[in-house]
């Protein structure tokens, strides 16, 4: 048996957070840095995580009638160049090949070749709405530091591609994406978010608008956590997407995109983790429970019949046995803590006298000793408890972490100490001020009802914004 | 209501099957060529079947204790140098990015890059077996012509990669994923198949041996399905794979690598489809059911009412109700045929009344009148059965396709008469032969128990062989 421990994580997250996230993705297994500069690899535990969550929303998806496809990683050069905005946004990070003569991007994101198609697949309005989305690999050329899952060469992603009838249909469903991320980094990742409107410089190159939700990690910094913007026509001009009405006449339809990444997963290790490691909100949770059972030699054979009744009994849930006699259970208690395994259940001898078993949650550590006959029911009770903690806690931070901002001096003085400034804005592009602070627009809440005078340059207030650090 | 019929198969399987291929490909709305030359668009029902696969091939993996991952698309060139046999393989058809001076590779297969992982994650017997997988899209410059799903530039396949302590595992292991893959083809895609061992001209550059699993075509060609490839020692060694035995000596591993890719679509178009489109098998069917309500004006309300309850009562199955007006029910017969939905339910005015519904299987075209009472169990039944029907076809097919030859002459008949022939081989070089009929050896059946004289040189005989025409 081996009996030293895991090598755990080294440092705080409250001294020193950027190298403490390093750790606890690196330590708790979710990636790792490849030999190819800026590129990741995706370990099981962090697949795992992306797999939930691809189970999740495409389930979501399916309800909202989007259906799955594939369209070509090459995209012709010619295709970038048609819409001009768009074109020019992701120039600097393209990755070309080439070949028979044209250049050819590796898709840093699919609009063009996906609307090329488009352009043949629809012809009249029974062909509309047409809702479709990608789950693919998506490749731009960053030339800032890297981070595992929150800025990499090669990411992970869903694009969704819809093309509307009519403009309304079109704003009212980008706003349901928005809504479907809200709902998924909330209820299944634990993570609140502040939904909301990108400013006229911070939106998807090509867009008429972006709507985004974005979640505040615990060093003060936002992260962009999903985005759905509304395209207008300009695609659809520009692609010669076109279909002929109910009233046969042609007509030029609207379209938007939306995505999330395996930045996601990146989220989750920040928000929950611990000085332990990951702390993983249970409904993602690809091992929801680990049960170590704690023999020797005279009681192996009666201890491990009782740990896989208990793994029996808790079969609903996503249950890890492990039985393995490599290790000690003290080493697993910290490699399961390591992994951010939500709850681990021992069971020793003592406890198969009593007919209990203790659990222990890996958010806050308390341990609980419980009668087999109460073990699927509290395991559920605690499983829920767990998933409402994390996020209680991570809301009440993000709540008292926002302070309105009603000048500069308030803008400074709020960055400064961390937190988000909401200030009302005029709309110009005083907003580059704030980059002045090293921070940034974020995005402008959804309801606006604002009036006063423009926190940046005193103007007349046409905004409410978000201003702060930024990944 | 458009009165007109979808744009149907315009030429028989049986004359033209190679224009018959692509339009069923096409029509069926499986897959089309995208802009950039060689690389295809997966549409809905394509991507849907794919999906079909993944969740099935993803269960088992995981009771075979496979654990998913994501490795990066580039690969640095000096990796694909390492090991000699797999670098001039490959040298051909890899696509090349560049970066920093290195020349990067778009991953034709990711050997190099996961082994280059394997070599910092594997220390002693205790992390032997590794088992991982991962799901992805592959780039592979043909110059040959491309055929949709068959050959083209870009591909989505899984690949999976062993490493284990001794060379017994991972002989039974490489087997083990082959005749998983012969499952996959035969019980789900009602595809029989010839499982076998390559020859050393036909393995994996790289490999040690390459089992595979090949269907034969109703064109009397065979399809490579799925390969099985155990790579011994060699990638180990070029590598650095190595670990600390039980003894506490050092110690080279054993690996194998495998995979099947979306070629297993196009194989499924190819082998059950007809003169009306595409034939799913039901196990893998997107939509197993199309329900179509007849009705008109006066009777709408009390028809819909009659599916929704039908739709009901065949939950458990993937069934499709179709209420859309634009379109009459024969547009939709016509079309969800083209789809190759297994089994229609057509209901109409004179069914309500009779408490009935009419069958219409897309195997047979085959009517059948059924109370509704019956209808959940005999749904069941015919599902079944189309799933049976499908295979023993096309079983009956192959095995009726199969002839022994015991010389030069009778290879060159079977292969004139798009057979397969199974020939008695010495092993030898004289295999080269075959090439001049346009065909080459397919694989060596699993059992070998050989006597007799080469069919190619007249030696004495080591090796039955399958030699045929192929993709």
């Amino acid at each position: 048996m081996k009996e030293e421990k895991p090598e755990g994580i080294t440092v705080k997250k409250e001294k020193d957070f950027s190298e403490w996230y390093q750790q606890v993705v690196l330590k708790g297994g979710l990636a790792e840095y490849s030999a190819v500069k800026g590129c990741m690899i995706i370990k099981p535990l962090g697949y795992a995580i992306w797999e939930n969550i691809q189970a999740y929303f495409n389930a979501r998806l399916k309800e909202l009638k989007v259906q799955n496809v594939y369209f070509p990683l090459f995209i012709p050069e010619s295709f970038f160049r048609k819409e001009a905005e768009h074109a020019a946004g992701f120039k600097p990070e393209v990755a070309w090949g080439e070949s028979e003569g044209e250049r050819l991007a590796i898709r840093p994101t699919s609009e063009t070749i996906m609307y090329d198609a488009f352009a043949k697949w629809i012809r009249s309005w029974r062909d509309l709405p047409l809702r479709i989305n990608q789950w693919c690999n998506i490749v731009r050329w960053e030339t800032k530091a890297t981070r595992l899952f929150l800025r990499t060469r090669e990411f992970l992603w869903h694009e969704g591609h819809c093309v509307y009838a009519t403009e309304k249909e079109c704003e009212a469903e980008t706003l349901l994406y928005l809504k479907e991320y809200q709902k998924l980094c909330e209820e299944q990742l634990a993570i609140p978010v502040l939904p909301g409107k990108k400013t006229e410089s911070e939106k998807f190159a090509g867009a008429v608008y972006t709507l985004s939700v974005e979640g505040l990690m615990p060093d003060g910094r936002i992260l962009q956590l999903g985005t759905s913007h509304n395209l207008g026509q300009g695609f659809a001009n520009a692609f010669g997407i076109g279909f002929l009405g109910r009233d046969g006449k042609k007509q030029t339809p609207w379209q938007n995109s939306w995505g999330f990444s395996t930045r996601l997963i990146g989220a989750i290790a920040m928000m929950h983790g611990d000085d332990k490691g990951l702390v993983l909100p249970p409904m993602i949770a690809p091992q929801q429970i680990c049960i170590i059972p704690i023999f020797f030699k005279e009681n192996k054979a009666e201890i491990l019949k009782k740990a896989r009744e208990v793994a029996k009994t808790l079969q609903k849930f996503r249950t890890l046995l492990d039985e393995s006699e490599d290790y000690t259970p003290g080493w697993k208690f910290n490699e399961y803590e390591l992994r951010g395994v939500p709850l681990r259940i021992e069971i020793g001898p003592k406890d198969i006298k009593q007919k209990q078993v203790v659990l222990v949650r890996r958010d806050t550590g308390k341990k609980e000793i419980v009668k087999e006959r109460d073990l699927a029911k509290r395991t559920e009770q605690i499983l829920a408890d767990i998933q409402k903690s994390l996020y209680n806690k991570a809301k009440k931070f993000l709540n008292s972490s926002i302070v309105e901002a009603k000048n500069f001096r308030e803008v400074e003085r709020a960055i400064k100490e961390k937190k988000i400034a909401l200030a009302n804005w005029c709309g110009s592009n005083c907003e580059e001020k704030v980059k002045q602070l090293a921070a940034k627009s974020i995005n402008m809440p959804l309801s606006q009802n604002t009036k006063g005078t423009c926190a940046l340059c005193g103007k007349a207030a046409r905004f409410k914004v978000y201003l702060a650090k930024s990944y």
